[in-house]
């Protein structure tokens, strides 16, 4: 089977996230003509309807490989050269939103498994939210598989991490994620009468610059330092003689797995408390730092990777977070893809040749892992 | 002359900053009654039209003493009992938006100049943009004065002094006001790879910091200390995972005759630029400090006060900028008024014992200045 026309039909339907229908449409028809069993299901009722979610298993028995992904894009935005949604090939790219990120290696994986070894277990994991708040997409497939009684032994997320060329970098893990929002009330007055006000900046000012001089850790053999960014303040006083009432900052903390987000939450809490006692600070972890240590599932898609390409990628724990963070907790997990160069960009593009030999990787991948 | 109906016909004429036309004939008829020359002029072409200024002369020659004042007022806002402009007479107050700040206060030095001796020279200072920017009010009428060779040797500023009693304040400065800008540029980012971006709140956060420490001075005999307040932070960046690409303080600073306006701005701008060389810093002086040392002027208006309410008023210096500012390098200039309880709030009102009361006051400061 050739991944071209099946990535063109599903970057042909419309599938801003969070996706559902025709997309599903698409891959299910695919996958069902190789003989997968196909369960699909929405989970959820977010502002944006619910989400729709895909679980394919062909087999039964024997070693369990399984391979997650998402159909839903970010949107396209403006500026395209052509049609975001044409899935037009032009000078040997196939261009639309999801081209790399990541209807491509969607396709790619159900070609592959149409070259593939008719043994052991093979599941595709595929959701309709990961670019959205992914609450109710792969952790929804996790729990219908549980239920389901399916354990794979192993399991590669197809997510654009090729930097440069196809095939250099393989994520073996992904920081954690927690936003904090940090409130300090005041009591509004005139700048003529301070003693008769409680000015909450210069607190909250003292308790970012306590955070800004935080070193949480110097990283690790697979991690950089965790990191903390302030990412936003507000005040909204127009009156240039009022002293506000209340003071907010946000800030983003990406961490490795010597950090907990809860932990983080807690020790930014205990800075602010200091210096401002009344603030109220809230946290949200997106997820927790995972890591694959480097093992089997890391060594066979290499070798995957190294016999199509020539290339021993870099084993990597860089960048933002993925469903891989979700899936960790199921069995060992390593993330392999197309050049992530456009994702999320306009013109967003594949090279044809690259899903090819992203094909070609998948199946082999495939084939060591049922054959183990 | 009674002070009470002319105050009313002055509340009923509506006068929201910046004032003209109705409110200025009310006040022209009392005065052209009384023989003074009225001299009505307008300044300026700011975004709300140009600024009605009237200066009242009578006399010539011998001590001159002016009063100053203005008769544009804030607007009344929401949530009156009554109507704020009907001037009417409830439970012995007189209740309007202006009738402490400062429409009382000019009824009653029109009716005080009616009671005074006809020797010297009296003059009436009133601008209709006092609230306002205040740029085309009273600097336009010092102008004026010049122009026409009319040099007072003291001045008394009508604004509402008193505290808890009429008379129990006197100021015989105020604090200057300079309002401050910091724009701190950065680069935009993902929070997952800052290495790409330039945050710029934390430059901010490690300037604001550094400012918070500052003591600008100790106060001196007859000031409290300068001081700086924050008043705005601005970043409005929505995106939890996004690094702003600049961010916004705002200051406050009220000082003292110790410091001076651009001085204050050069200082906080040597600071940001230790921290974020890019930034840009821009103030603007609203005012200088002025101080008119105890002597014959406060003295005098302190012995009026005391024959008629038997108090010793405190001198003061605290509070918020007024024209005083700009008169002081004329001549000598106290300000002394109604009680400022009500001023700039919903129901502002006066007692009409109080109005009497500042009328015999005026007329006793009159009487005693022209007879130097």
């Amino acid at each position: 089977m050739n991944p071209l026309p099946l990535a063109q039909a599903l970057l042909r339907a419309e599938s801003v996230t969070p996706a559902r229908g025709p997309v599903f449409d698409v891959a299910e028809a695919a996958l069902a003509a190789q003989g997968f069993h196909v369960d699909r299901f929405t989970a959820g009722e977010a502002p944006d309807g619910p989400v729709e979610n895909l679980l394919a298993v062909r087999g039964d028995g024997g070693p369990h490989f399984a391979f997650a992904g998402h159909l839903d894009v970010v949107p396209p935005g403006e500026g395209w050269r052509g049609d975001p949604w044409s899935g037009e090939v032009r000078g040997g790219l196939l261009y639309g939103r999801g081209a790399v990120d990541m209807k491509g290696a969607v396709a790619a994986f159900i070609a592959a498994a149409d070259r593939a070894p008719r043994i052991g277990t093979l599941s595709l994991i595929l959701t309709g939210d990961e670019e959205g708040p992914a609450v109710h997409g792969t952790r929804a497939l996790i729990t219908r598989m549980a239920e389901r009684g399916l354990k794979p032994a192993q399991c590669l997320v197809g997510e654009p991490t090729s930097a440069r060329r196809l095939g250099d970098t393989v994520k073996i893990g992904r920081r954690g994620s927690v936003n904090i929002w940090i409130d300090v009330p005041g009591r509004q007055g005139h700048v003529a009468y301070p003693h008769l006000a409680d000015n909450p900046i210069p607190k909250l000012v003292a308790a970012l610059r306590e955070i800004d001089a935080i070193e949480l850790d110097r990283g690790n053999r697979w991690f950089q330092p965790s990191n903390i960014e302030f990412t936003d303040l507000h005040v909204g006083n127009p009156a240039t003689n009022v002293i506000p009432a209340a003071a907010t900052a946000r800030l983003s903390i990406r961490f490795n797995d010597e950090q907990r987000g809860d932990d983080l939450i807690d020790r930014i809490r205990a800075i602010v408390a200091r210096h401002a006692p009344q603030a109220s600070v809230r946290g949200i972890v997106s997820g927790e730092a995972f890591l694959t240590e480097p093992g089997p599932l890391s060594t066979l898609v290499s070798a995957s990777i190294e016999r199509r390409t020539g290339l021993q990628p870099e084993l990597s724990t860089t960048g933002g977070t993925s469903d891989a963070r979700f899936l960790s907790k199921l069995c060992p997990v390593v993330e392999f893809g197309l050049l992530n160069a456009t994702m999320h960009q306009v013109d967003e593009a594949v090279a044809v040749d690259d899903l090819e030999a992203l094909t070609d990787i998948y199946a082999d991948v495939i084939a060591r892992a049922l054959t183990r």
